[in-house]
């Protein structure tokens, strides 16, 4: 390991600077894409970096690149970041967290004048909420081939707003192509946003994937009857069949260790107290890191579907499938971890990020430190500068491994 | 039985063309209380009653009466009817058919220049829908004291209009007091609403009393939790609960013959399908025409609501009593359906009428016929011109067994 750390009390500041724009009265951040305070989010990014004499590209989407030079002009960089947009009510580390760390690893090897032989580059991902813009993870997901620049460019907010004119008015409109940007690694550190690490007490979470996402619209059809003529058993209630479709959902992912389900949405037609529900609309969300495992969810969730009375039928809407990440950066995070003496474990993330797009061009993993009750897209969301620190000091270390080969080699 | 029989022809006529006032083009009716169509029916009534000689009275809250005299001047009238307004778009006999049948047998008697006893009169209550202004069965709620004239007359349409306004407007704000106009017997032919009687193959329904209602707003509270993220064991999921609790509410009246129960509204926060739902709310409904085994309907709730995790906080918002019909009239009926030789059953209505208002301040009764699939509060709702007559012949034995009571011993 190299023999120079992150500056864990400089990175803490770096952080709480950076959330008092958008900064909201209960302690969170509202830094929602291209309003006026992501613009003044990423003119504080440009600022510092642009302080380490690191030059500052943006691609067509508004993703923004600060590079510092390796020696070796045949390596392609490893990349370091996450977004710096937020939820309208978020917190102050989702997204934040990741590029904070970048901008602390090139204060560290501006400070120590050490020249990697990879070139460093931190990124800032455009519009990963998705919270004005739908959908979510746009910037990356243009550059990973995901969406065309087409519909990144055009996607559309509630209010007709089209996201392009808003990345021209704050002035993040670029030239550069998006995707064609080499990135030889891809290393985004992030709070979990879940309560396994806080949990078991453990300060680093190697990823070694995304769980594969399902989603469904289900919609049951009964027949709407008055709740005080209709006998019981003449009844066709497509509210009755939603609640054994919500208890069946929940127990398809009880039954697996590693499974997650969610009914999250419902709406009832008519919607009247005493009216027997015609028809019921629901969502249900499946996850699993494994895809044969996510299948048999899926199985089992139309089967049963099918078996009720009234049935429901399930339309899949989206699948993400599971991400494996790339076993270098998932070792080279391990290795860093264990030198540095601190505690680690696996982990599956179970949320989407801009390094599941990325992974589809690059090599890429995650590092997750652990996040307060594991609150996020919360206000109250919380991490603690030990972890903050200990995630930064990982995070450069297994950095340097990636782009100083020989050192890491010797070590 | 008197030797004379309603014309059913002539009724079925008289139906449809009060049907025409405020047809709907799917075949349906929209005549909603004191809105211009609501006015035509009134004025459509009077006018035949007028005809017939009988004198109209309209009291404050607009429930309008016409009445033939009898020859017993220490009798208080046989007052026959329901309602002329209908749902917005409701069907040709819901409230109409009672009118009708009123008036049909006002013709009849009119026919055969047969006095009865008691005099006879045929009433319309204003609002019973309480589809412009809740709630449902205002002008006979006020008449039977369950509301304040005040209340009555101050009822608000979601546009701010006042129903004493409409009232004036129309022309139908009468002088007489409400309620205090004396009523010997009321006898309510009605629909059934409900698939009981058709499912039977029963051409008359002796309505014995109404079921209780219980009305529930039932919140559960969990927490809001990353649907990716959060494991199975780690979650309050406020959507489970809820299917447990309906899955449950199902089954509190499934375990009893007469038992109903629904569950018609339910919403979640914050609504997201990849979010786990922090809060549902949704409405439950139950029924029972025996107050304490409704009562024991409700403990079981309460006790199922509080023992899930996270639990379900219960709210009882309404409670109307079961009722329990006039023997006298249920007799009556009985008899001259058996008489006539109809094939009759005891039934306890499912649905709210006039009548159990009425039932406090005086003897109060219900006859219903079948409609075809137990459909109401529908355009498409219908009935065969077979039982219209049928009901409007038991209707008229047993309104001259109860006005004319010593031709009723002598048969």
């Amino acid at each position: 390991m190299a023999d120079f750390h992150v500056n864990g009390e400089r990175l803490w500041n770096a952080l709480h600077h950076l959330a008092e724009i958008g900064a909201t009265e209960a302690g969170g951040v509202a830094r929602v894409a291209l309003t006026d305070a992501d613009k003044a989010g990423r003119d504080q990014f440009v600022e510092w970096v642009t302080e380490l004499e690191c030059s500052v590209h943006i691609d067509r989407m508004g993703n923004l690149f600060a590079r510092r030079e390796g020696t070796d002009p045949n390596r392609d960089p490893v990349v370091i970041g996450s977004h710096l947009d937020s939820q309208p009510t978020g917190g102050k580390f989702d997204g934040a967290y990741g590029v904070m760390v970048g901008l602390e690893i090139l204060r560290v090897l501006t400070d120590h004048e050490h020249i990697t032989e990879a070139p460093i580059e931190v990124v800032s991902w455009t519009n990963e909420e998705g919270a004005r813009f739908p959908p979510a993870m746009l910037g990356s997901g243009v550059f990973g081939g995901e969406f065309s620049l087409e519909d990144g460019l055009g996607a559309t907010a509630q209010d007709g707003t089209v996201l392009v004119d808003e990345l021209t008015r704050i002035g993040y409109s670029g030239s550069d192509p998006c995707g064609s940007r080499p990135v030889g690694y891809y290393l985004e550190p992030h709070i979990e946003q879940g309560p396994i690490l806080e949990a078991s007490d453990i300060s680093v979470g190697i990823v070694t994937g995304v769980q594969g996402i399902r989603w469904y619209d289900v919609s049951i059809r009964g027949v709407e009857s008055h709740a005080g003529t209709t006998p019981m058993d003449r009844r066709s209630d497509a509210m009755l069949s939603a609640a054994r479709l919500i208890t069946a959902v929940d127990e398809i992912a009880k039954s697996r260790p590693e499974g997650r389900s969610t009914v999250g949405v419902i709406a009832s037609t008519p919607g009247s107290r005493n009216t027997v529900a015609g028809t019921v609309d629901l969502s249900v969300d499946l996850r699993h890191p494994d895809p044969e495992e996510l299948s048999r969810m899926n199985d089992e969730l139309v089967q049963f579907a099918k078996s009720m009375n009234p049935p429901a039928s399930v339309n899949q809407i989206w699948y993400s499938p599971p991400v494996e990440f790339d076993g270098d950066i998932v070792n080279a995070i391990r290795d860093s971890a264990s030198q540095g003496g601190f505690e680690s474990a696996d982990i599956v993330s179970g949320a989407g990020h801009d390094a599941v797009y990325i992974n589809r061009v690059a090599p890429t993993g995650m590092l997750f430190i652990p996040c307060e009750d594991g609150l996020s897209h919360n206000e109250a969301e919380n991490i603690t500068q030990e972890h903050s620190t200990i995630g930064a000091e990982v995070t450069l270390q297994a950095a340097l491994r990636l782009a100083d080969r020989d050192t890491a080699t010797g070590h």
